[in-house]
C-alpha cells in the first residue's frame, strides 16, 4: 500500500504540472494548465487555481519552478516566466494558510531522479537539463546543494566559449546556447545557411515556412536525417565541454541528463557528450569517468521532486 | 597556551614546506626543501626525511599534494610532480608505521582558510589557487566536498574558451591557460608580439633575454607599468569568466584567491575578476554578487589545512 504524501506542482515556462505524489514516487489526480506569462500574481493564481482543485487540504505543498528561487521561497529571476522578485512561497500562503516549499525545478527533478529514477542510490550527482533552456541539479554526499542563497544549479550559464553565441542573459558563450533545445535549431539553421545539409529534410520547409526547433531536428534525426543527427552530435559535443568543467570542479559519481530536448535526442547528444568527457576530462587516463545516463522520470520528475520534499 | 596538534606537509610542484601546525593555525619548526621531481618513490623518500627531522612521532601527519588525490590517498596525477599513481599514504605508512592522511593542496589550503584566514565563520566557499597552474577547493556547507574520488575543485580545467590557447592537459582553453601565473607571461609575450605595450619596461629585455613571466609582469605592474597592468586585467577578466561558471553552478558565499601569482597581483587581477563577475553572472541584478577576497595564509595554508585536518 503506497500512501499519499503531498501535493506537487512544476511550474514551467510552458505549463504547470501537478498532481498527489505518493511515497512510491506515483502520481495521481494529475493535472496540467497552461502557465502565465510576465505576471507573478497571475502565476501564483493559478498555483492556488490547482492546488484548490485537487482538493487536499491535508497534505503539504512542494513548488519546483524553472528560474533562480531564493531559500525564502522568492522566485528573483525567471526569464522563462518573463518575471521577476515574485514572493511565490509567500502569496501561496496568503491564500492556502498552508506555506510550500519552493526550490528550483531542476533541483527538484534531481531529488526524484535520487529517489525514484536514474539516481537511485547514488549520492553525488550532476543533473543537466535540456529544454528551452539549460538548468541543473547538484547533490553532494547525498545531500541537494541549494547554494548559500538557493541558486546553485545554473549549469546553462556556465561560460564555455567566451565571446561565442550572444545569450539572453546578456551574456555571450554561456552552455545554454549550445546545448538548448532553441540551441539545437539554431545550430540546424545557422549550419543550412552555410551551404551544408543540403540533402537533408532540413533543407526543404514546406509552404508554411517556420523557424527550426529542436523537436524538428529530433524528428529528422529519428527518421534517418545524417544531417540531424551531426546537429545533435554538435549539441552533445557542446555539452560535453560543459561536463568537462563541471566534472573537474564537483566530481559526481554520475552525469543525469533529462528535459524535454533530452528524450529522444539522446543517442546522439548523451553519446557524443561521453566521448568528450572521457577524452578532454582533467586526468581522463587515470581516474573514473562518471556515466552519463538519460533521466527517467521525464516531465513528472519535478512535480515528483518537489512533492516528495514537502512531504519531509 | 596553544598545543601541539599536528605535522603538516605540503609538497608543491617545486618546494616541500612542513612544520608543526598548532591548534590555533600557528606553526612551528618549520622547514622548507626543494620537491623532487618525476619520481614517485624520490617524493616519498622526501616526505619521510622531513618528518623524520621533525622528530615528533606522537603526532598525527597531514600532507597536501599537487594533483588530484584519491580518497585512499594516492596520488593519481600531477602534471607539477610529473607523475602518476603514486600510493603516498600507504607507502608513508610503511616507512613510519602511522598513516597520514593525504589531500589536494589546494583543498588543505581552503580548510586553513576557513579556521584561521580569509573565509573564517563561511561555510560556503569557492577557493581558486593561482600559481604555475590553477586549482582550487570547495567547500558546502561547512564541509570540504572531497569528491566521489577525492578529485574535486580541479578548477584550473574548467573550459573557459573552447578552441582556445591549448592546455598541457591535452585540452584547449583551460581556465588555467588564461589565468595562472604562468598565462600571465605568456599573454604578455604574446601581446608584445603583436606590437603592444611598446612602453612598457617588459618591452626591453636586458642583455639576458629570458622569458616573461607571471612575476615578471607583477613586478612592473607594481612599478607603474601601465602595460604589465593590463596584462594582469585581463588574467583578472578570465578569473572572472570561470567564476561565472563556477557561481552560478555552486552559489557560494564566498570567493577567495590565493595561490602566488595572486598575492602583489590582487589590485588587478581580483579588481577585474570581481567586475566580470558582477557584470555577467546570471541573474546580476536579483541577487548577492559573492565577494572575491585575497587568501590571508600565503605559502602556509596548505600546510595549516593539512595539519589541521590530521589533527581531526
Amino acid at each position: 500500500m503506497t500512501h499519499e504524501v503531498a501535493v506537487g506542482i512544476d511550474v514551467g515556462g510552458t505549463k504547470v504540472v501537478a498532481g498527489v505524489v505518493h511515497n512510491d514516487g506515483r502520481v495521481t489526480e494529475r493535472v496540467r494548465v497552461a502557465s502565465p506569462q510576465g505576471d507573478g500574481r497571475a502565476i501564483v493564481d493559478e498555483i492556488v487555481r490547482v492546488i484548490r482543485g485537487l482538493d487536499r487540504p491535508d497534505l503539504p505543498i512542494g513548488i519546483g519552478m524553472a528560474g533562480i528561487v531564493g531559500r525564502d521561497g522568492t522566485l528573483r529571476h525567471s526569464p522563462n516566466h518573463g518575471v521577476d522578485d515574485v514572493p511565490i512561497s509567500a502569496w501561496v500562503r496568503d491564500e492556502l494558510d498552508s506555506a510550500p516549499i519552493v526550490l528550483n525545478d531542476a533541483t527538484a527533478a534531481l531529488w526524484a531522479e535520487h529517489r525514484f529514477g536514474a539516481a537511485r542510490g547514488r549520492r553525488s550527482v550532476v543533473m543537466v537539463t535540456l529544454g528551452t533552456g539549460v538548468g541543473g541539479g547538484l547533490m553532494i554526499d547525498g545531500n541537494l546543494v541549494e547554494g548559500a542563497n538557493g541558486f546553485a544549479g545554473e549549469f546553462g550559464h556556465i561560460i564555455v566559449d567566451a565571446g561565442g553565441r550572444p545569450c539572453f542573459c546578456g551574456n555571450t558563450g554561456c552552455l545554454e546556447t549550445y546545448a538548448s533545445g532553441t540551441a539545437i535549431g539554431k545550430t540546424a539553421a545557422q549550419w543550412l545557411a552555410e551551404g551544408r545539409g543540403t540533402k537533408s529534410t532540413l533543407a526543404r520547409p514546406g509552404p508554411d515556412v517556420a523557424p527550426i526547433t529542436g523537436k524538428g531536428v529530433t524528428d529528422a534525426a529519428l527518421a534517418g536525417d545524417d544531417f540531424a543527427r551531426d546537429v545533435l552530435r554538435e549539441a552533445g559535443r557542446w555539452l560535453g565541454i560543459g561536463l568537462v568543467g563541471l566534472v573537474a570542479a564537483i566530481d559526481p559519481e554520475l552525469v543525469v541528463v533529462g528535459g524535454g530536448a533530452s528524450v529522444h535526442a539522446a543517442p546522439w547528444v548523451l553519446g557524443e557528450a561521453r566521448k568528450v568527457l572521457g577524452e578532454r576530462l582533467i586526468g581522463a587516463k587515470h581516474r573514473p569517468i562518471p556515466d552519463v545516463v538519460l533521466a527517467q522520470l521525464g516531465d513528472d520528475a519535478g512535480m515528483i521532486g518537489a512533492g516528495t520534499l514537502a512531504a519531509g
